[in-house]
């Protein structure tokens, strides 16, 4: 069993009231030094066997048609340890 | 400037009703091979000046009360080159 994980973040150019939200609400409890916060999603996905080129190039199609939307986020895929 | 990045994930004793829609929606669109995935957040924070090890040690004081809720989620509070 290997472990890969999807990165989906909102595209630099789209807004992200999430994060937005976050970065207005940790002055307020007292966090101060953070510039800005961007908010997205962490998938980790547990392949079976080995995670081969074949088994990592399938995660990255799920990744651009289930895990994300391909217009307003980016993805990364990496394989972890 | 320096990034630090924050991942918040479902503790494994906890149910996680996102991954597990994932997980079975994966073979419906084709995909096999994936025995199952876990949904959590990433957050991308940007810390103004230098990443110090107090500045660390806030942005995991905030990951562990406004980030995360530590009843259900673990995070990790990582460096980000």
């Amino acid at each position: 069993m290997g472990r890969v994980v999807v990165d989906v973040m909102p595209k630099p150019e789209i807004l992200d009231p999430q994060g937005k939200a976050v970065a207005s609400a940790l002055p307020k409890l007292g966090f101060e030094g953070i510039a800005s916060v961007r908010q997205g999603k962490r998938f980790e996905l547990e392949v079976e066997g080995e995670v081969t080129e074949e088994r990592l190039a399938e995660v990255r199609r799920a990744a651009e048609t289930l895990l994300s939307n391909p217009v307003i986020e980016d993805f990364t895929v990496r394989v972890e340890a």
